[in-house]
């Protein structure tokens, strides 16, 4: 048996149409690379550590130093999953004086969610 | 200037007891690493395409077959993925005759939803 021939399993007994049914509903692959990569940023148990401590801060921000201490991580390690989630929309950046602030990006939780309600 | 050393920047400026504070608000590393695999288990542009293909499929259930040619992969690559995903807890499997099954599992995108809730 060819098992990696679709067609011939399909025309073994599936449904006639089927397959055609659900070629429409395919995702756009564009769409679906960048909806992976928002959901690679934060797959990752340190950045969802990150994540929770940032929200839950003072007014809502936290600074590397502060993050660095609670983790027991080095300051490059911590400051390398911060820039790959500011980059993915995760997170947002200011920089006050001599410290950078960061603070959870709302927006991009949801674009999150709603990645979840379109795949599903 | 150690800029590995957290302690000595929040020694220079951060406001006292800001970082126990924070400490205290920590995901617990074990949970957040059971977080993170459900999150990889979907960080992929291929399987959030088959995630949507089966929710949407006619009764909400699709066979390898279908996938494969919807998706033009091989059937070992598609059957990968399902795998994950099953392990996962984001798809049910069930053989029925000939067949094999593939359906979401709703409640496992809602623990999704619930890690993205609890992280942030």
């Amino acid at each position: 048996m060819n098992v990696s021939s679709g067609e011939t399993e399909t025309a073994a007994g599936q449904p006639e149409g089927a397959t055609s049914s659900l070629a429409r509903l395919l995702i756009d692959r564009d769409e679906a690379e960048r909806l992976a990569a928002v959901l690679k940023a934060i797959a990752d148990p340190t950045r969802l550590q990150l994540l929770r401590l940032i929200e839950r801060a003072p007014a809502g921000e936290a600074c590397v130093a502060d993050l660095t201490d609670c983790l027991g991580l080095r300051q490059p390690t911590v400051s390398h999953h911060l820039k790959v989630m500011t980059e993915a929309g995760l997170l947002t950046r200011e920089r006050r004086g001599t410290w950078v602030w960061y603070a959870v990006d709302r927006g991009g939780l949801h674009r999150v969610r709603d990645i979840l309600d379109r795949a599903a």
